[in-house]
């Protein structure tokens, strides 16, 4: 066990295989991916107990230790990555560099805490519900979810088949955009320019007015450097049906896949033994427990016509921009209240939701402070237009 | 143990959850698929003796058993699902029911035998490499491996997290469409005629020469019916690379991808313990655990690269058609010899890798009988448009 303001589960130093684009950068691994030699948790002290350690690194691993990069250890995870908060009941609650006494968020908690306080350059996390996004926005870093399985997750302990991700974050936006290239590995897309910038109304009329407000203007300033008129665009819209929004989006489609699909990983594990569990999942999981499985005929289905109208919306040179978060991060302990869980949970993970029913890759930029707390900004760019949307993103915040 | 000629681990009758358009129909399932309360054995006793009984059914066997289909048991894998020949040291070889003294194909063995042999109307199997395809070619029933990651895995054991599918067999084209829509779940897709039917002529070159003529032939036939011109074109006009083919693209692309992630999943146990391996595995684990990992950068980006000019070749209402297997099936243990079994292996992974790196759907149709052994014809279309590509091979097909 290590103390509560520590974000590594274990610090140690794998050199680079190779040279190239990452040569001198350090990197901080998710404890949900294998590095060879390793017993990987998954933030849970049962698993770790009952599984020997991994003989490979995950494949996205080696091709950074390929491209330059050290790895300088493993880093805390929620336990089995099933969070958003970052408090994990076996190894504590990472540091917030960016926020005295709030959480880091989760379930990349360590990789987000990690980055923030300077300890790597950057670090691999994972995202099936805001993982990365999460972590990241609330520590005033950079972070990544790709498009849904552009990166391999081979060595990647299994979640959400249908809905994780390996995503990356980042201090600096050079650097998350170097090791992106890495792992995306493809550099070959043709680059257009972003022709339009869309504000996602559902997701500013669910964040804090503050919040709301200052992502607003900061958007505004983007776009009018770039000679783009902001458009709005309500989910409703997207979807052709005028009732439809992000909470549905997530109660209805992306969050009945998430809910199954922790059944059937995690949860068959937990139910053939009896490990211990931390405080929150002894809390959540009764509900996944009693969940109607015979709901995914209509989520998978929902989650499909969804997929299809936002492939449909993001043409070409379109990004859709929203706060990352609804909220700062809360206070450390405040989501031991079940009201205050159940609020926060509803309205982050219908904001993360866009990107994960559309499968779009996401970027949350650091450009707010409210309160005197970071909160990111996100963009979204069509499915498989990664290489577009970390030029895009660039473009408009560099002013290039 | 099983005597040799069962395609069934283990028989049972799992009743439907629902009812709805399988009412009736009755389906296996691959043993490398959750069924709630049975052992999944991964083809590989020690497999099964160290892992408990699943606690949740596999997602798509909840999907199928809500449409009304009764589950009637489980059948053979080959070990790891690491074969395309269907000869398990641990269960024997299954029945192929259409071709005596013959291999079934692997490593949906069982599924297709069940299937061939009329013991289940429809079968659940994975495909990583032409696991569905090549035992749907050489026991002469119908195949379908979707777009990659269409279909949840959900409670399907790893195997290659960017290459492995959940594909259907079924004796019947109206069965396979039927229980194809179930778990695709979406069937909004807007439907366009076939407008382009082109032959892969690398596919066609590696083929018996008698395999080739037939499906030219075949395939003649039903482009004129269907008011089509034929056209052809090589792997390299489409990559934009004159010396590319098929077989680099499994060798240099699919095939080293495949060779890592089994690395990352199934290699991390064997390696973590001292299972009992079968004799197809003991042969082929020297060559996966001596391969240079380092290969993956060079593996990815040309899989990439690939997916992006297959991509943009397959433009809606195109069809690529192709012998789905160069040989017919071989007769039973003559893959014992190396020099057979690497010829065999290099031909038929290459004609598969075009749907792999594609992240195609394709289906495996009977179409053809050489040498009174049945051989399929493959219909391949874009990424994502299952549905257009049951419809199109329907209208084909009937002549409707």
């Amino acid at each position: 066990m290590i103390n509560d303001t520590d974000c590594f589960v274990e610090r140690f130093e794998l050199a680079p295989s190779g040279s190239g684009t990452l040569d001198g950068f350090s990197f901080t691994v998710k404890d949900n991916i294998h590095v060879k030699g390793r017993r990987t948790s998954y933030g849970n002290r049962s698993w770790r107990e009952s599984h020997p350690p991994a003989t490979y690194n995950a494949l996205c691993v080696d091709q950074l230790l390929s491209a330059g990069a050290t790895c300088v250890g493993k880093v805390v995870s929620d336990e089995f990555t099933y969070s958003l908060a970052g408090e994990n009941s076996f190894y504590g609650t990472p540091l917030n560099p960016k926020a005295a006494g709030r959480i880091p968020g989760g379930s990349s908690s360590g990789s987000a805490s990690s980055v923030a306080d300077g300890q790597a350059d950057f670090s691999v996390g994972t995202d099936s519900g805001g993982s990365v996004r999460v972590p990241a926005s609330f520590c005033g870093i950079w972070g990544m979810r790709p498009s849904l399985h552009r990166i391999s997750e081979a060595g990647v302990l299994p979640f959400m088949p249908s809905v994780s991700t390996v995503g990356l974050l980042a201090a600096d936006f050079a650097v998350l955009r170097k090791s992106m290239r890495v792992v995306l590995r493809s550099g070959t897309r043709l680059t257009v320019k972003p022709r339009r910038l869309v504000l996602l109304e559902d997701a500013f009329a669910l964040a804090d007015a503050d919040i709301r407000d200052a992502a607003e203007r900061r958007l505004a300033t983007i776009a009018e450097r770039a000679g783009l008129r902001p458009e709005w665009i309500r989910l409703a819209s997207i979807a052709g049906d005028g009732t439809f929004d992000l909470r549905k989006c997530n109660e209805q489609a992306l969050g009945v896949m998430q809910t199954i699909e922790f059944q059937n990983t995690v949860g068959d594990w937990i139910e053939s033994g009896a490990p211990e569990l931390g405080a929150g999942l002894t809390a959540f999981y009764p509900a996944v427990r009693a969940f109607d499985r015979h709901r995914h005929l209509d989520g998978i289905a929902l989650c499909e016509r969804l997929f299809e109208s936002i492939g449909d919306f993001m043409a070409d040179g379109t990004i859709v921009c929203f706060p990352t978060t609804p909220t700062v991060a809360p206070l450390k302990g405040a989501l031991s209240d079940a009201g205050t869980a159940s609020s926060f949970y509803e309205k982050t993970l219908a904001v993360t939701s866009f990107a994960g029913v559309g499968r779009l890759p996401e970027i949350s930029a650091p450009l707010l402070t409210v309160d005197g707390c970071p909160v990111g900004v996100s963009f979204a760019a069509g499915h498989y237009r990664d290489e577009f949307l970390l030029d895009a993103v660039d473009g408009l915040l560099s002013g290039k």
